[in-house]
């Protein structure tokens, strides 16, 4: 059986979870259910206190691409669109989710997989009038699907940008685990739900079996959400579920640990592919690393190891993708470290 | 705390899958991610060895509202429309989340539930020409939101019918559980794979802490249902959640255990509420009980006990919703019986 | 050739129209198509001044059920529905329109195709939560598909409802022309732009080519509605099509003129009917008849006529629908009339 | 007044169709509404001599958007793609029409507006699994946004390219006219009705007051297309209005004689144009013209004539578009010519 690097998500759950789930199974929850329950109502306030923004709304659904599709959907009126990196995930990943809902995604190349005012500008000057959507909203995912990270200055900035064009700020938190850990980091939850109008906290990539936390911010964009998501199905009938992941997750800084734990995976396998001399296409500030490396090493690697090849880069190399996670033992990196000696 | 017969799914879910969860927390699933996973694999054949439908073909996803808008709109053309029962989930407690997939869905009065044959006609004989929609499926719960369920020769002549007048045949099975286990009944999966083109399985209801095994009987509507699946956000990162659950659920037939259990609870207050002479909105076939019960009676009831009021009946009396899971502990049901003495 | 009392759209246009079209379809409209040319712009300023309501907002379409489905589905959030009439053209007649665009009809059982307070209050009772869709506007029709028309105190009453109940009223106007003019009627366009949230004055059956005129009269709901028309193909690149024709309407009250001319014609015929006995299923008020007539009779009629067997009424008589327009010559009514004698 | 070389659809229609609304005014087409009327029919078989496909269907619509929209909505399952250049009218001008049906346009990059095998390969190999959308369509514009044509040999080579790769081929002929009877042009109707799955004749901008005549040629694809019609707004009660319209301009090759003419105008103009020495962004094969002025000339003609300026080219110099239509007179081209002169 070979390691695998591939994603985040090939484990179940953290323990504590698990064990959470035992202890209150039996426990009712009538009268409140789909996601009214008390361990929800417990995880949101838990979540509550780290982002220090009283009127924030909380909302826990099951995946990313259910909450991309329920947020924007609801948000934006039909003829308006959203304005996404190239490498976005509800551009590339995401099946035409967001299309399926009526909405056109504005696709913008960038370097690093992170947008800013100024390539967002001419995609504004370029929709002039009534024969052209209207763009709305701007996407960004943090961290990146290039594994890299916003700074304050950057999601102070892109906020300012949005609020004076008349744009809402819709962050895609799937990996804000090991964004909010990175040791290149200087934002928490708190500045996040100051910058955004509405983003989500990802369970699914840091240690839950499933689930995302929606915060909307900004409270003109909060009424009526709930039959925002039962008419999308993401209601859970057992709304527990995301509850008690949610509450594990949010008590002592089990979801932060997690995250930080990942990461340092992730630096330790970076440190030593640069010490070997590789090249990467992005530079590792979370737990995605990407390096340039020699088809003949990446066909010895793959023997033992599973990961994906992320991109051709010349005739003798391509770029792969080596993901680590909260369930990364770090004898399986030290092992792949060892394989990188030719 | 009241005891609550509001619904089945108030609990968590049965032990065997905390079990099994714990167990195979820590196995890697990568390259099969998103449902392709050996725990689901194994779910798969485990059902499959029910339906005696080789052509069959499964997947999981995480709730009924999902189950059914994927299955609705991956299968209608824009202009092609749903019939179903004026108390079917689809057109009552779903937030329009098929006409939000664009299709109308053409509702039926019917005294129990259910639908027949002479109950469709009337609808097909008053669709004409393009300037109304057209008929394209029928959708029937088993059991009913009024807890009825199908006979065979029910099910016998509807398919046939379907299949002469061109109609898609789909069945919502969030309860089938209970359905195929309750003392009237005569249908098995092997049937229902026969007369149906797609179902499926409620898990969510039945003992899974969440989860529905869509079932496509019909090999032409297989095509790209992943592809469907996606773009609706059913696809779970870790479907191996869904996965374990169905394993464990068709292992040593657990899945209708857990339903004759819930069925008996229902039988038992069901026979004793007839005993003290009270009569019922619909016959108590599965593990929904509707009796008609006088006010008084409902008011002293409501102190210690939780159940929803379905609906007025007159002056005196209303009818309220008894429902009886795995869950319920047969002392439970006792007290409530004897409470029913004034 | 049968004579036609099928429809009021069985001929092309008023004449005055074709002269127009002519005079200037040489002169250019650049830099103003799209609708943004010198006639539409005359044709809304002649609508203006019936509507005495300066903020209104005036747009051109090409037919009933773009308007409709243009209108509702740009004042609706995805989960919000809308109330009809069991008999409303969107319920019936649109081929699922409304819901194309994701949008559940709530439809309600009439007498006479009129929507009153006591009709609506039910259905809102009924959702009460976000497992249903939210009821947001009231869709009338006046004169309804029964050709019976609202009073001045119906219109007022409905209004101050659904004011007080958050809810958008709109009316589709597609026979407004023959409403208005109705000998039963005490509105006119000041008090429907006053009493409504949207409106449409129909062009089509009222001896336009094509067209409605869309009126936006609450202005909170106008902003970027052209986008709307343009995502629904709704914007005629030649504009003036629609612009001209409704200038003609709109000068020296032709449109009033064709709407009493049809009126007549259908008072000529129901009172004849009526004097031979007959009896109606609906009253006539504007210029749609429904008299009940014996089987053999109407048999007799086909032979030299055209028109709709609306419904089976006994084992001997059927209804039928005669349809009277600004182009229903008057010798023609008389020799249907004469006909009537067995 | 300024004379408009901006577009050609700035006038109203040919002469003959406005003689021919008049003779046929007060025919009645009752039983024959909605498009079914006589000279719709006879309009269908003028075109299908040209056709030579007896199998194709004929539809006609009002306008381009709406032609694209209910085409490809009609034709494509909720998670397909349609592949268009990034040029495409349906990529950039049309609201999110596309979209707001729920599919997403894959744009590719052109040199001159026209797509081939080699440039749709590379999208098709990017689309490999459920994650991604599924391209199942290519849209082609003929003429191009960019006045460019298509040759035999390219269609040719893009319908092979596109039944191998199972794809359906789908031409936006709203530019047809010009475009075969450019100088430069080897296609023909029977060609075009031999290659494409569905493509439609463009009328609006080749002498009609609206319309566009959808041909679906590949007979799997015609089932039902009038239900997809009447959902989008797209039938017209008076659907003679189209017919009448397509009778005149297929009578005595009129159509092509407008085409040619309108091509005649702008070949004059670009050839005086390039006898000055100035270049163009695109070579003139039809009625688009797209000459690279210097600034000083554009604001020395802007005082005369109206034009889009297209694109900025470089600190001096600008590219406008001029087209040219029927209704354009030589003497105003000749006048445009001359005021090129410093």
């Amino acid at each position: 059986m070979k390691y695998s690097f591939k994603d985040d998500y090939s484990e179940g759950c953290h323990p504590h979870i698990l064990k959470k789930l035992i202890e209150t199974n039996f426990e009712q929850t009538a009268n409140a259910n789909y996601g009214q329950d008390v361990f929800t109502k417990e995880a949101k306030a838990s979540i509550h206190k780290k982002l220090n923004h009283p009127k924030a709304e909380i909302h826990l659904v099951s995946g990313g691409t259910q909450a991309n599709l329920v947020v924007i959907s609801s948000l934006l009126k039909p003829y308006e669109a959203v304005i996404s990196a190239e490498s976005g995930h509800i551009e590339v990943h995401e099946t035409g989710a967001i299309e399926a809902t009526g909405h056109k995604v504005l696709a913008i190349p960038t370097e690093d997989g992170k947008l800013s005012p100024n390539l967002i500008q001419p995609t504004l000057d370029a929709h002039k009038d009534e024969h052209q959507v209207l763009p709305r909203m701007v996407y960004i995912s943090n961290a990146t699907e290039l594994g890299t990270i916003y700074s304050q200055q950057e999601l102070h900035e892109l906020s300012s940008f949005c609020k004076e064009k008349g744009l809402l700020l819709f962050m895609d938190g799937a990996r804000l685990g090991t964004a909010l850990t990175s040791s290149s980091n200087n934002l928490d939850l708190e500045l996040i739900a100051k910058y955004m109008d509405v983003f989500y906290i990802g369970g699914t990539k840091n240690g839950a079996l499933l689930g995302e936390a929606i915060v909307i911010c900004n409270p003109e964009l909060q009424a009526n959400f709930r039959f925002a998501l039962k008419q999308k199905g993401a209601l859970l009938a057992k709304g527990r579920l995301l509850g008690i992941q949610f509450l594990e997750l949010f008590t002592d800084d089990l979801f932060f640990e997690l995250g930080k734990y990942a990461n340092r995976q992730a630096e330790v396998l970076s440190k030593a592919i640069e010490d070997k001399g590789f090249e990467f296409l992005a530079p590792t500030e979370s737990n995605q690393v990407f390096p340039i490396l020699p088809k003949t090493l990446i066909q010895k690697l793959q023997e033992k190891y599973e990961f994906h090849i992320w991109q051709a880069y010349n005739e003798t190399h391509d770029v792969i993708r080596l993901v680590t996670s909260w369930a990364t033992p770090l004898d399986k990196v030290q092992e792949f470290i060892n394989d990188l000696e030719d």
